[in-house]
């Protein structure tokens, strides 16, 4: 679709939003399940429609010559359909966070005062290649009660049309407004900026995607923004580590898969047991295909090519590894807050003290003792769904559900209290 | 104090600052407490001492023809420093937030995962004149485990540093750093610009003044800001509110007191009562000498001039009240949501429906039923104390106590588990 424009397409598109808002926060649980399921129908009913519009994508891809692994995400298969309309069904079973009513306490005054869950508002999610955070997003921004704009990547944008199509359905049978999910229609960059601009309708951006995406619009947002940047996780094996959870953890941290912001990037081992575990630990890494990079204490017990100092600071995202041996606990949490980047990070210890205190020192959104860092997930954390996983402090910290879409206002009871 | 480089000074606060904040986060809650009393004592001991530099500020500040409304606000009486004093100990007397793991939960997985609340960081605050803004933020944000830069108002410069220096005194005795409380030795307003650009070392921006100074500095930071803007709260009188509590709350919500952010600005009254109620009311009203602004079917009852559309908007903070008749709960709530600040709203009922309804679909911080909006206040939500109130919707909304100067991050606790 070619929008001449862009601006007033956008501020069209926020005021729709800031409108439906209204209407889905008060919605009832009921009715926002109906749609969630009629949503998930639609897409499944829509599978043969939905391939042919992804099919474009992938031609225009191919033509501008996209990488395969990009080809790969953008692609929906039958099983990656079938995922999203089975997503859309979990989301429905989960309990609604709106209007939940926590702490309410009796005051001396005799008023009672609690705090309610509500919906943020308007949510704007700018995201890249795969079309499926198109339904994951829009189910879950619906779920807690928030309107969304949602901001796909260029090269899937027949496949989100085709998506937003199915939503507006789902929508639709439950009597909800279709302006509560609006795919934005144009591939124009302009149409980001001016997202970033609707301060007066949007509540929150939540980026998704590379470190440079987010990075601009960080720099450009007037709206707050809900962001991840790096995954830049540790593990540390302290003098006291059992051998065979140590080797266990640290295996998985890193080899699971390589490409996560939660896979380990830099392992620091205890000068105690470091000549015991490290060998053991080369040949799994060896085994695995995994590169190491050493400190000069690490290159004395195993043989690896030398770390840098950014190496300390790098997020691979690939099958190599920065390993440091450290003199204990209190250089293992130095290292951790100098050079990571407070998104998750693990001890591996049978010692009760070092356990608190990693727990409570270690200044990331996760914090883990004996478990590999890729736990760290909303699904696995219970959260029951995540949007993303935030890097910053305010607001929401770490994997972030549908309570991370949402606020808590206070509500008081009285029965004519006033003030003296 | 004349500095004559402000960047590299505020340079070296914030560092500072940062350093500091390590240390405060790990601080026992006994040291922390330590400390708060010590402040306490110190400036009890210092009285003298303080009053004699809040001299030089209102010399300086009647030379410089600061209204006697802030002068006043200015002075140090003896009863205010036993207040700050006070104040300090009732903060050393609240628990403590740091540290509070809460929903501890097994996983399938077998591992336990759970929230753990932690401080911010650093915290900048930047306020006008009131000098006792300086001790209540440096107890807050200590208890809460931050370290933080406060940066007063010019004509309070004397005053604040007297009172730094018994904070720094405490911070000491209890061994605590004294960069964990700095209060920003130049007027010069340059300062604030750079407090702002303090990205590198500053978590959140708390700012305490009015509303220019706010608009101001939030146009201006690169850092979060959890701020607070209009107050412009309404009262509901429903057509099935009681006649006794209708008339006590909307008297005491507008008179108790007219300058602050919680009283009433605007009284919406129900067509089908607005005859019985608005000439007892009016009454009053006038009893108080409060003007009264009314829209055309209030004027058809009662005498007073009339309301025009700037009057829904406004904040008065004086003894002025805009009176809106409307057709029932639809238009008041349309009405609080379109012309309101999100603060806080009331509504007065004996309807269990209507009051449902009205707390959820009034979008605001503090929503209340039966009772006064004066009531939308830390001390009396049971926060313990208050570090201001937000209208924002993210991390913090109404009043903010300890815990909206704190973060909370993940913790997981498992015995060698990995992901499969």
């Amino acid at each position: 679709m070619t929008i001449d424009d862009i601006h007033a397409y956008m501020q069209t598109v926020g005021r729709q939003a800031r409108e439906a808002s209204t209407a889905v926060a008060r919605a009832a649980t009921g009715a926002k399940n109906d749609a969630l399921l009629a949503m998930a129908s639609a897409i499944e009913a829509g599978r043969e429609r939905i391939q042919m519009e992804n099919q474009r994508d992938l031609i225009a891809g191919r033509e501008r010559g996209l990488s395969e692994a990009l080809l790969d995400r953008l692609t929906l298969t039958d099983a990656r359909i079938a995922a999203m309309a089975e997503g859309l069904r979990q989301i429905a079973s989960l309990p609604d966070p709106v209007g939940e009513i926590s702490d309410l306490k009796y005051r001396p005054s005799g008023i009672q005062v609690g705090r309610m869950r509500v919906p943020l508002g308007v949510i704007g999610i700018i995201y890249e290649s795969r079309p499926n955070v198109t339904v994951d997003a829009a189910g879950l921004c619906l779920k807690a009660g928030n309107a969304c704009i949602l901001r796909g990547g260029s090269e899937a944008i027949h496949s989100n049309q085709a998506l937003a199509a199915c939503i507006r359905t789902g929508l639709e049978a439950a009597g909800l407004p279709q302006a509560a999910v609006q795919v934005v229609e144009t591939t124009d960059r302009a149409a980001v900026g001016e997202l970033l601009r609707l301060d007066r309708y949007v509540d929150v951006i939540v980026p998704r995607g590379g470190k440079g995406l987010i990075e601009r619009i960080v720099a450009e947002s007037r709206i707050p923004v809900i962001k991840h940047l790096d995954g830049v996780c540790h593990v540390y094996l302290d003098e006291r580590a059992d051998a065979g959870k140590a080797v266990r953890i640290a295996v998985n941290a890193k080899t699971q898969r390589y490409g996560v912001c939660n896979a380990m990037e830099t392992l620091l081992v205890h000068e105690a047991v470091a000549a015991g575990l490290l060998p053991r630990l080369a040949e799994e890494y060896t085994r695995h295909g995994v590169e190491l990079r050493g400190c000069e204490r690490t290159r004395a017990i195993i043989d690896c090519r030398p770390a840098t100092e950014d190496d300390w600071r790098a997020e691979y995202l690939a099958p190599i590894l920065a390993i440091r041996v450290v003199d204990g606990l209190d250089q293992a949490i130095d290292h951790i807050n100098r050079y990571g980047s407070g998104h998750t990070d693990a001890i591996v210890t049978e010692d009760y003290g070092r356990a608190r205190r990693f727990l409570r020192e270690v200044d990331s959104s996760s914090v883990m003792v004996n478990a590999s860092t890729r736990f760290a997930d909303g699904f696995e954390y219970g959260l029951g769904a995540e949007i993303g996983i935030s890097t910053d402090k305010l607001h929401a910290r770490g994997p972030v559900g549908l309570e991370g879409l949402t606020t808590q206002k206070f509500v008081v009871l009285g029965d004519g209290q006033i003030r003296t």
